[in-house]
Parts: C-alpha cells; sequence; structure tokens
C-alpha cells in the first residue's frame, strides 16, 4: 500500500481515508519496535535527510529511528553546524539536497509554510516536523493512534486542548485530525492564547477550563513556553498553573476514563501536575512510542514500492 | 582498480592519470543513486570518520551518503562538540582516532595544510575536504566531472573562474585540475581578490571581467565572503555585483555554449545574478549530484580491494 | 554469554568474577577492528542511543564505533542540539527515551549519580560513560585490558595514579578496579588535589611523587585541567608541571618495565612530557585501541543473545 501522494505538510490536507490508512499502517509497525531484532528491510538504500532548524530531541530522535528500524539510512543537518548560518536561501538548500538523490526530506522550521515552500522545490517526499505556530502532523498522527488504542474510534469522543493555542502547531494540526475523524474538540486557555478566529478551525474556544474539562473524553494539556511569561501572555507560572494547570481536583470535571496526553517536553507543576503526568490516565509515555511507529508507517507509505501491503512487507 | 596512493590532499598531487581514473569511477558510480534501492554492499565493514573543524552542510552531507550508499559506517565529529576545545593538537586528535582503526579520515580544517600534518601521522586514508586556502580536491573533481559530461574532454577548453580567487581553495584546486587535463584557465577579480603570483600555478590573471569571460567555454563564480566587506577587499556587494557579477549581459562575452559553475552556496544577486544561476547553461545543481559520485569513487578508490574493478564491484 | 545485570554504573559495583568475563570478552572483540570487514552481525536491530550532556570526542566516537562494529544501529543526542535545554527533567527524558525502546543508553553527565538515577528510571540498559567527579567504567576497564595485555594479571602489581584525582572519575574506577583484580594503588597529587578520605577506597595517598612513582609497574597520569588554575587548586602550570609532569628524570623512580597510561586529551609539557608521552612505555594508543574492544564488550554482555559466548558469536 502507498499513499497517493508526495509530501506530508499538514493533516489540514488529508481526507479522512487517507488517516485511516496512515493509523492501520501505524499500528502494524507498532510490532517491529516489540521484537528481538526491531528491523526491516523494507527500506535498505534509502536516503533519509531530518534537515532542523530548531533544536529538537525527540522528534528527531524519533523520525532517526524510525528510519534506521525501516533499514534505510539517515543523514541529520542541525541548523547549527550548517551552512544556511550562511545566508543561503531555503530553496537553494532545498535544491541543493535533492541533488544528493535523497528519497524524503523531513523538516523543521521556525517559519510557517516553510516544508510547503520546500516540497514545491523537490522531487522527493517532504515530512513538516513542525513549522512555526502551523502544523506538526506527525504529533497529531501519535496522539490520534494513542486515543485509538484505547476508544477504538475517535467519532463522538470530545477532545480537550489547554494551554498556548496561539502558538501551538500541536493543537492546530490536533484540530485538523480530531475533527475529521469525527470527535468534537474545544480548545481553551487565557484569552491572551486564543487566536481570534480559531473556532473556524472546526473547534469550540473557552477560556473557562471547567467548560472545556467537563465531559471530556481526551484532554491534551500544552507545553507553557516559560520564556514568554515576560510578556503579556499571562503573569507568572504560579498563576497560570492555578488557572491552568492540570490537576486532579481540576480532572474530576473530565469524564472517568478521561485519557491525558501532552506533547513533551512537560513543565511539570506548571501545565500539569506531577500526580496527572504520572497517574493512572496519562498516555503520555505511550504517544511517544507510538511516535516512532507513526513515523516508521510515513516513510513506508511515501518511500515503499507499491507492490506490497504493509503487514506483509514487514 | 585502487589508486596507488594513501591520501587525497591536493589536486597538485595527482598525475593525470590518477584524474581520469577517478573521473571514469565517479561516472559509473553516479548510476548508484539512481537506483531503486541507493547502495552497494563494496565498503561494508569499513569506518569512515568525518572530522570538520568547519561547518558545513553539502561537504559533510555529500562525504556522509558516499559512506552509506557504499555501505561504509559514517561517524561525524564536529568542532563544536569536540574535545579540540581541550586544547589537544591536531597530532594527538589524529593518533587516537586512529587508534580506534578507521580505514578513512575525511577532514575540513581552516589551516592549510592540516590534512597532510594527519596525513603524516595516521596509517589510514585521509581525504581533504577542505583546507584554509589551499585545496578542496573533491570539489574541484566534480567541477571536472561535471564539465566532462558536458564536453566530453578538458582539453582545449578556456575556464574562467571568477571573484576571491585569493581565500578560494576551490580555485586552486580546480586551476590545478583543468591545466593538468590540457584546459587554459583565466581568474579575474579586483586586485585586491587576485593573489600576487598566482599565476605560477599555470593560469593567467585579470582584473578585466570581459577579457576573462570572452570566448571561455566555463565560468566558475566564487563565492564572495559578504562578512569580508568591512575589510579592504571589495567595497560593497552592490558594487562588488556591478563590476564582477554575472548577470546576462556579461555573458554574453563567453561562448554561445558555456557551462555556468558554482561551488555554493550561492549568494544570489551579488556574484551571480538569479537569471544565470537557474538558466539553461546553468550546472549548479549537476555538481552537486556529481559531488557524491566523486566522493564515493574517492572512496572506493582507497579503501576497496584490489580485486576487481569499479563497474564490476558496484 | 551474558552478565547478570542490566547496567554498567561503576566499576565499584562489578565483582572480580564480572571485571575478569568483561575483560575476557574485550580481548575476542578486539580481533574484530583488525578484521578487513570489521563488523559482527551480533547486535543486529538493537538501539543504541549515545546521550551526551558534556562535550566528548573520544568516549562517543569509541562507543558510536562500537556499536556500529556490533551492527547495531547508534543514535546520538548532545546537549547542545537536545530539548533539555527546555527544562525537561532527567526523569522525564529517560522515560521519553525508553518509550522509544531503545536497547540501551550510554550516558555522559556533568552530576555524580545521573546514570544511577537513568537506570533506575528504565527497563532498558544504561552505562555510565562519566558522570561529573564519580565514576569512568568504561576507561577504567580498558586500562585494566591495556595493563593485562602487558602484565598477564594486575594482581601485585603497584599502580600509581598522578594528578587531580579529586576531580577524577578515571582515578576512581581504576582505584576500585585495580584493587579489585589484586594491585595496590596510590594516588598523588598537590593537597589541594587529593580528597579527604580518599583512602577509604583501598589505596595510598601522597603528595610526594617521588613516593608514589617508586617501584610503580603502571604510572596513570591525569589530565589537569588548566582552566582551573585560576583557582586556589594549583599555582600555574609551569609549577605544576615542575612537581608532578612525568618527565624521564622522575620516571627512574618507577620499575625498569614501567606501563604509562593517560586518558586523554593529554597537555604535553604539563603532566606529561612528549618524551614520555611518545616513548617507548607509553601505552596512550593502545588504551584508545582497547576502549572499542571493550565497549563493544560492555553492548555484547548486556545486550546479546544469552546462547551463544562470546568467541562463537563473533
Amino acid at each position: 500500500m502507498r499513499l497517493n501522494r508526495k509530501d506530508i505538510l499538514g493533516i489540514e490536507d488529508l481526507s479522512v481515508e487517507e488517516l485511516e490508512t496512515i493509523l492501520s499502517t501505524a499500528e502494524s509497525f507498532k510490532e517491529v519496535s516489540t521484537r528481538e531484532i526491531k528491523k526491516v528491510p523494507t527500506l535498505r538504500g534509502k536516503t533519509i535527510i531530518n534537515l532542523f532548524y530548531e533544536a529538537s530531541t525527540r522528534t528527531r530522535t524519533s523520525f532517526e529511528i524510525a528510519a534506521k528500524r525501516m533499514s534505510a539510512d539517515a543523514v541529520n543537518i542541525s541548523v547549527s553546524t550548517s551552512s544556511v548560518v550562511k545566508g543561503e536561501t531555503l530553496k537553494d538548500t532545498a535544491k541543493n539536497l535533492e541533488a544528493m538523490k535523497p528519497d524524503c526530506i523531513v523538516i523543521r522550521h521556525s517559519s510557517s509554510g516553510a516544508p510547503h515552500g520546500i516540497a514545491g522545490y523537490v522531487g522527493c517526499s517532504v515530512i513538516n516536523a513542525g513549522d512555526g505556530n502551523h502544523e506538526h502532523p506527525s504529533q497529531a498522527l501519535l496522539d490520534m493512534l494513542t486515543v485509538r488504542e484505547h476508544k477504538k474510534s475517535l467519532a463522538g469522543l470530545k477532545l480537550a486542548i489547554i494551554g498556548d493555542v496561539k502558538h501551538s502547531r500541536v493543537a492546530r494540526s490536533n484540530i485538523y485530525g480530531f475533527t475529521k475523524l469525527g470527535a468534537s474538540v474545544v480548545v481553551c486557555g487565557p484569552a491572551t492564547m486564543l487566536p481570534p478566529g480559531i473556532e473556524a478551525l472546526g473547534c469550540k474556544a473557552t477560556v473557562n477550563v471547567e467548560d472545556a474539562l467537563r465531559d471530556a473524553d481526551v484532554v491534551m494539556m500544552l507545553r507553557i513556553q516559560l520564556e514568554r511569561s515576560k510578556g503579556a501572555d499571562f503573569p507568572n507560572a504560579r498563576e497560570y498553573s492555578r488557572l491552568y494547570g492540570l490537576d486532579d481536583v481540576k480532572l474530576r470535571k473530565a469524564k472517568k476514563d478521561v485519557l491525558i496526553l501532552h506533547p513533551g517536553p512537560m513543565n511539570r507543576g506548571v501545565e500539569i501536575s506531577a500526580e496527572v503526568a504520572d497517574g493512572p490516565y496519562s498516555l503520555i509515555l505511550d504517544q511517544v512510542t507510538n511516535g516512532v511507529a507513526v513515523r516508521m508507517a510515513l516513510f513506508y507509505l511515501l518511500l515503499g514500492t507499491s507492490r506490497e501491503d504493509a503487514p506483509k512487507a514487514i
């Protein structure tokens, strides 16, 4: 099986069928990472470039491990050691990398739309690993996979996304994804963190955390950028935590079998209490495990041959 | 086939026969990067260390991809994360790396001659990936390969190299290479960028860009280091561009079927106009593609067994 | 064969039998790095993460090469490009990495005990690649292997460790290791560099370098951190060198067939003279070669299957 597209740039672009295909393929690849020999030969001889213009442990490592478990060659380029400091345009960087005949470029960039630009310049596949405040599709896919494992279907679920929605590409991708699969999404945060018009994406918005949490099936807490607290977005970490931080008390508003997600890295005691992060409803580490499976699936569906379907190819 | 030498330190050292062998081998390896499975087992179990004391996207990535497509293990060491900050001598670093039994050390260093020093200290192969203002042999080889693909032979061609010749290891390696293969070379730039005595390398030198371009078969534009413009080398980017930047008007002096090269990264609008860079005569991306093939060939000719010749080994 | 433990955190924890097993296994793996094809398939499909919170050339490179020669997938994470700058706790970083299903995490950290913390959080193997002033077990193992190659047994030997003992994890691990295997250890340095109570580890301590060197079978020089000379630890490099630097004159106090070790990187002319470093008694480069073998052995003994013993598995 193979997706009928070259790139994964955002959840907004993906059809329900494509989402289902990716999630099902990821489920089948998840087993590979539990084997004694965690490696399949599927993408041997493929070259995957991880082009990261922003620092990242978990995302870059997850893509790199996914590539290697598929037997692809992974090459990392990080901005701090790269010639982009020399002022080359993004287009020239893209065309130059393409000339080395990679099969896929995974890109993280601080500018929204940078991966789309690159995808238009190159013939190889491009995966958006996070662009500005725009999208982070592989994160949303792993979030959907994690919920689907526990709820079978996303249809009819209520997802509450709480925190700095305005600066969150994770929120944006998840709004697209969960609503496409039939869930209802409410975003919540201080007014300064709710972008005007966010409802146009298909979600509700509220500053009232109790409203957001009420009867929620899934709660996704967003990371607070503490370094932004000097601006006007929020008064300070303690005040933010008191109003919007998820703790056992606030959580009582949600459903009994609520699921807790967080994209990481967490600020424990700020947006999420340690009790909740480590509690029985938390799927935060499942998300990370599923991240590798989702990325293996994306590589497979973009780069694999069309002759075989996923389970056999494994 | 195998070169009868341990190291590739500069084009100055290579015989015409060696140049021809490298270029022919590179041609045969070029096909590997166009395959569905871009990998040959030739150098399995070989260890290649990329030791970069200067930042680089394209050169380090090109060597790394070349190593991996040959199935060698590639290990990257960049100065920013290395213990060289602790003041160890280059010799001790070299001897220590050698003690880990690599088959090849690829080194880029800001000091001219550093790779030669290392090559004298270690028993394994050393490839100079750029040393100070001295040489960058794999760049010149990919330039020669690119021209040869279009002109069959370099003999009798006129190559114009335009820009900051004084600080360019690319210029120096290409002067050696193109003259050895029978081309005539003229270097051109403001007087401040033409090193005294450059003609001793076998080229002509001129400050007159029209003279340089007249009837040129190949024009190689050099990158201007804008950060140097505060010194005395050139007044400013606009003035430089007006006098020495390659645009469609200046290009009319060259032959009708002129080929345009640039080692990258380009300053569009400074040393080269976008029209020329993206125009029909530009081979700038072919250079990058050929870079991988040339580096595969160098690894093969230095590290491969002598029992097989290149095409069969592939 | 396989060690009956999950982690290698320090020499202090290891029994004599375990030390002997590791050293014997390392001896058998040493031959792999001398082959034409320096690679065994033993750990194919295993994922090894090198998590370095401190810069390092030789140790990280040695672990990476060891992993690759065992056919494991190696993933490097260095602090400068990692999200630990975002303030995530070490525990969360560990749990997140574990969720990606690595088989081993190799960690270097400036805080003593950090690897022990991580080992307690994760189910996979953890190898301490140096923690604060505490331990550096793979370094001590390669030191023991190097001496054993020349002296057959460590029992009855006198080891002198000279330098900044107080800040040296190398010294601490070697005191544990050499005394366990029957050697006597004396540490020596200015009083400011000898931690009070060091004798409790089973060694003697002296400020008199002649006493330390007298009849020594092995002399291990420690690196002086020149950047500490502004503090009170020692007056200046020249004075330190005169009093404690190892040169041919001081070396006459030791046995005729003395062996010289240094963990690197060396400050030539400070703690060790060039004559001694490059002289006939120096095993400094043997140490580096043995480092790869020791790390291959550790990976094998922690991650390999229990069905085969080392020599056959190779």
